[in-house]
C-alpha cells in the first residue's frame, strides 16, 4: 500500500499498486522518444506549435529542454497557440528534482535536436491520408528492441515518453486498424478536442491503405506503416526489448494505447512488467477516455500523477487545469518516477513549486 | 590484493589493483565508439580492411559484431590481408560471457552501423595530411559530455573502446601536437609497424596545418582538428562526462593515450576515475611503447588482460601471439571487465574457449 504518494490510480488499482511498488527506492532511466510526420500539420489537428511547420522543431525542442533546461534549435520554449508552455517543463522539473538521466532516441525526425541521441535508422513520417505514413517499421522497432534489451541491464526500470505533433491522430489511425475502438476516445492537446478532423483522416488514411477498421489486427507493423507514427516502432520496441527484465512505465496520455495495442499485438507476454503513466488531466478529461481504450487491449495498470495547477501564481500554468496541453513528453510519468524513486520525498506540492522556478526562469518571469 | 585475476597490472600496479577492486562484483556498461577516416585509407597504415575503401565497414561491422553477434553490413567478419579476424571477436565473447550491456556511440561513420547508436553530430575524418582532419570537435566533445553524464547515473561503471582504422597514426597526431613524444611508441595492428609512414602523415598533417610539435599543448580542440580523428572527442567526452561520477575503464591499446592527453588537457580531475585496459599484446609489444607514452601525461594506471592464444588450436587465433592485431574494439578492457565483473569467476582460458568457440561459428569451422 502506498496511500501518501501523489499519484492517483485510474485503472487496474491491484496492479498499480504493485507496480508503484517495484518503482520504490529504484533508480530508472527515462528515454524520450521522438519523432515529426506530415500528419502533424494537418489544419486544426496539433496545438504543439503556433504554425504547422514549427511542428518539425517541437519534437527536438522538447528533447533539448528536458536533457539541457534550455532549447537549442529554437528560441524560447515550445508554446501552444495561446503561448501555454510544452510539458516538457513539467518533466524535466520532476527528472531534475529526482535526479533521474535522460536518453533521447529518435524514431525518425526532420530536425536533429542538437544533443546526443539514438538513432534507430527511421525517417520522418508521411500524412496517414497518403496511407503511407511510416518506413523502416519493422527495422526499426528489431533495432529498438537491441536497445531496451541492452539498456534493461544497467537501469532498475524504465520510463519512456514520447513527443510527437499530431501523435493522437495517428494514435486513433493503429488503433483503428487494430481493431480498437477508439473514434472520440482519444486526447487532445487542446481544450476542444478536433474528433472529426482526427476520424477523417483516418478514414482517409485506411481507405488510401485499402484497409479498414481491424483489417490489420494481425498486421502491426502493416497498421503502423500505413496509418501510424514513426515514434510506435521506436517506442514499441524500447517496450519489448526492457519489459522481459525489468518494469517499463509507458509515460504519456492517448497515445500510449496505440503503442500497447502494437506491443499486445506482437509480444503480450511483456505487458506484466508495464503499465500506463499519465497526469491527472488525461485521466479526468471529458473529452478522451483512457480506460475506455486499454480495457479493450489488456490488462495492463493505467498510474496518474496527482499534478494540480489550480494554485499556481502563473496564469500560463493554471491553464493545465482548463485541459490544455494536458500531457506529453512523458510529464506524467516523469512526475510518477520522481515520486516512486524518492518513496515519495518528492510530491506534488515540490513538484510545481520547481515546475513554476523553471517555468519563470524559462519565460524570463519573475 | 587481487592475485588470482587473470589481470597484470603493466605500469603503477598500485592504483590499478585499486582500480581493479572497484570493479569487483559491479555491473558495468561497455561503449564501443566508432568513426571512419580517409587517414586510414592511407596506403600501409591499417590493417584494418584488405581494401583501402573497406576501412570504412569495419567501425560499422565490429559494431554489429558486438552488438549482434554478427555483421550486417559486410559479409562475414572483418579481417586482416591475412585473414586474421577483428579483435571485436574477443570483446563480444568476453561481454556476452559476462552478460555486460553494450551501447554503440558514433564519433563520425561514412557507413552506418546496422543497429542503435547514439549519434553526436560529428562527421566522417578527412586525412589527417590535410591539416584539417575532423569537423565540431568541440560540439561533439560536449555532446559526448552529457551522454557521460546521464549514462554514469545508471551503470556502476563504463568500458568504452574504440573501432577506427588508422587510429594509432591519428593518435601519433594528437600526441605530437599535444607535445608528447610519441614518435615509435604508438601500436600497429600489423606485425611490422610502419613508424615512418605515420610519421611522415603526422609530419605532412601538422605542416598543413601551420602547427608543430608541442604547439598546440594548450588546445587540444584544435590537435583533434587538425590531426586527429572523430572517434576523439566522442570517446574524450564520454570520459569526462562520466568519470566524475564513476570509474571509467578506457579500453584500447596506444590510442588511448591520445585520448587520455586530450582529456588531461580539459579536465584532469576526472582522471583519479581513469584507467587503461588493453591486452598482454599490447604492453609486451617491443615496437611500441604504451607505458612511454602514458608517463609523460597522467599518472593512470594500465591493466592489461592476460590472453594467451598460444594454445588455441586455430591459427587465425594462435597469430595474435605472433604480435597482428593486438588489440581494438575494446579487446583488453572488454576481457578485464568480464574478469572483475564476475569477480575472476571468467578466466583466460574460459574466455579462450569462448572466443574459439565463436571463432569457429563466424568463420564457418568446426
Amino acid at each position: 500500500m502506498t496511500p501518501d504518494f501523489d499519484v492517483l490510480f485510474s485503472h487496474n488499482r491491484f496492479k498499480g499498486e504493485a507496480f508503484l511498488d517495484e518503482l520504490r527506492g529504484n533508480k530508472p532511466l527515462f528515454i524520450l522518444t521522438i519523432a515529426t510526420t506530415e500528419t502533424g500539420k494537418i489544419a486544426g489537428i496539433s496545438a504543439a506549435g503556433k504554425y504547422p511547420e514549427f511542428t518539425d522543431y517541437t519534437p527536438p525542442a522538447d528533447a533539448e529542454l528536458l536533457q539541457l533546461g534550455k532549447c537549442k534549435c529554437i528560441n524560447g520554449v515550445p508554446v501552444t497557440p495561446d503561448g501555454i508552455p510544452t510539458p516538457a517543463l513539467i518533466a524535466m522539473s520532476a527528472l531534475r528534482l529526482a535526479d533521474i538521466p535522460v536518453l533521447v532516441c529518435s524514431g525518425g525526425s526532420k530536425v536533429k535536436p542538437q544533443l546526443p541521441f539514438l538513432d534507430l535508422g527511421g525517417n520522418p513520417g508521411r500524412d496517414i491520408r497518403t496511407g503511407s505514413a511510416v518506413d523502416n517499421v519493422k527495422e526499426v522497432f528489431d533495432r529498438a528492441v537491441i536497445a531496451g534489451e541492452n539498456l534493461a541491464k544497467v537501469t532498475d526500470y524504465l520510463v519512456i515518453g514520447e513527443s510527437i505533433p499530431g501523435g493522437t491522430t495517428t494514435a486513433l489511425g493503429v488503433l483503428s486498424a487494430l481493431g480498437v475502438k477508439a473514434r472520440g476516445k482519444v486526447s487532445s492537446s487542446m481544450p476542444e478536442n478536433p474528433h472529426d478532423l482526427k476520424d477523417a483522416a483516418v478514414s482517409a488514411g485506411l481507405a488510401a491503405a485499402g484497409e479498414s477498421f481491424g483489417s490489420l489486427r494481425a498486421d502491426p507493423v502493416r497498421a503502423v506503416t500505413c496509418v501510424g507514427d514513426p515514434m510506435m516502432p521506436a517506442f514499441a520496441g524500447l517496450v519489448v526489448g526492457a519489459a522481459g527484465q525489468i518494469p517499463v512505465l509507458m509515460a504519456g496520455g492517448t497515445q500510449m494505447t496505440a503503442v500497447l495495442a502494437v506491443v499486445n499485438a506482437l509480444n503480450p507476454d511483456v505487458l506484466c512488467n508495464v503499465a500506463i503513466g499519465t497526469t491527472r488531466w488525461v485521466v479526468n478529461d471529458s473529452s478522451s477516455d483512457i480506460r475506455g481504450i486499454v480495457e479493450q487491449i489488456a490488462d495492463v495498470p493505467v498510474l496518474a500523477a496527482d499534478l494540480d495547477f489550480s494554485s499556481s501564481k502563473f496564469e500560463g500554468l493554471k491553464a493545465y487545469e482548463r485541459g490544455i496541453v494536458k500531457e506529453g513528453v512523458g510529464a506524467g510519468g516523469a512526475s510518477i518516477a520522481a515520486i516512486g524513486s524518492t518513496e515519495g520525498a518528492i510530491n506534488k506540492e515540490m513538484l510545481l513549486t520547481e515546475i513554476e522556478r523553471n517555468y519563470a526562469l524559462l519565460m524570463g518571469l519573475k
